[in-house]
């Protein structure tokens, strides 16, 4: 193999260490915060220098926004892609909802990821505290368009306020991840999965 | 006076100054979280030795708890006590959810005290986080029960799930405060109480 090769090589492993030592780092981010989310710190827990870790991110704040564009990348992968796969609107809110709240039990070991940082940063102005607020944006926005797409289809009555629609569902969505958190039973998962249930019923055109 | 005069004038004086720390404190946990109520943060915020505060409270955990207590007397004072004086079930209910949105905006600079110190203790056990867990089992019950109420007068219809709406209409309330608290806006609010009477609205026998 040419020098290219061993290129190509080198730069997949740097890309796998860096997405393994991300992966720990969003797992540690629902238990201890991200803020709790030091070089140092996850430099014991992915058995790194903490040198090494600056190679890969340069500051904390990078080391922050990185994570957060991992767990990003998983949410998409377990929530969203799955849902946007069925054939019509109605079945893809449905889908979201579900696969949110298998998602919440699933994915990390304190819940909802941004839940998490959402709760820690509220109150702490920055690049993170922006990224939270445009992922709840996007995620509403994804529960807009669907509930209208719905409504386009017939499949939910036109009357229905779109906006407060999805305030509701996200509701549900919320508390059954704060409680499920705190409670580690999936009582609040099962009770949010059946008002969701019945709160699209009672929409149903 | 003599020395009883004395006396009580000093305990009440140490009375005071303990509330005023004690405000000052559960001001600053719902900006810096619970946890960043280190006795020493404190001292700055106040304007006290770090050893004037340990004579008040012996460490970090029961300055945590104090807090918690202090922040509780509050919420009943400006949620719960002003309600609970409407003389039906329906009406308490209503003022419950009006009387928490109101709070949110209105007592501390970081929205819900306890829905900041659930999100902050949801992965650490330990003292303070079996309290945050009573609170809120204390607050559904409290829904639960006067939604039982309204079903006994007759407001609300029999066959309504008595702990499914209690949890919408939570889980309303708890969004509304996440949302306001990231947000700053008061659209969130306005949001939840229309959803909430119209949920409301819906289960009226």
């Amino acid at each position: 193999m040419g020098s290219a090769g061993t290129e190509r090589r080198l730069r997949s492993d740097g890309e796998r260490s860096r997405s393994a030592i991300l992966r720990e780092a969003t797992q540690l981010a629902t238990v201890e915060g991200l803020d709790g989310l030091s070089i140092g710190r996850l430099a014991d827990v992915v058995g790194m220098s903490k040198s090494g870790l600056f190679a890969h991110f340069g500051s904390k704040e990078e080391l922050q926004l990185a994570t957060f564009e991992a767990a990003r990348a998983l949410f998409d992968e377990l929530v969203v892609a799955p849902a946007l796969e069925r054939p019509t609107a109605n079945e893809r809110i449905h889908r979201l909802c579900d696969n949110y709240l298998q998602y919440v039990q699933d994915a990390f070991p304190g819940g909802c990821f941004f839940a998490a940082v959402l709760a820690e940063m509220d109150t702490r102005p920055g690049a993170v505290r922006d990224r939270a607020i445009a992922f709840m944006d996007e995620w509403l926005s994804l529960l807009v368009r669907e509930i209208e797409g719905a409504q386009a289809e017939g499949a939910i009555r036109r009357e229905v306020d779109v906006a407060q629609l999805a305030f509701e569902l996200e509701a549900f969505l919320f508390l059954a991840n704060a409680q499920f958190v705190v409670l580690r039973d999936a009582g609040p998962i099962d009770l949010a999965r059946r008002t969701i249930e019945q709160r699209l019923a009672s929409s149903a055109a």
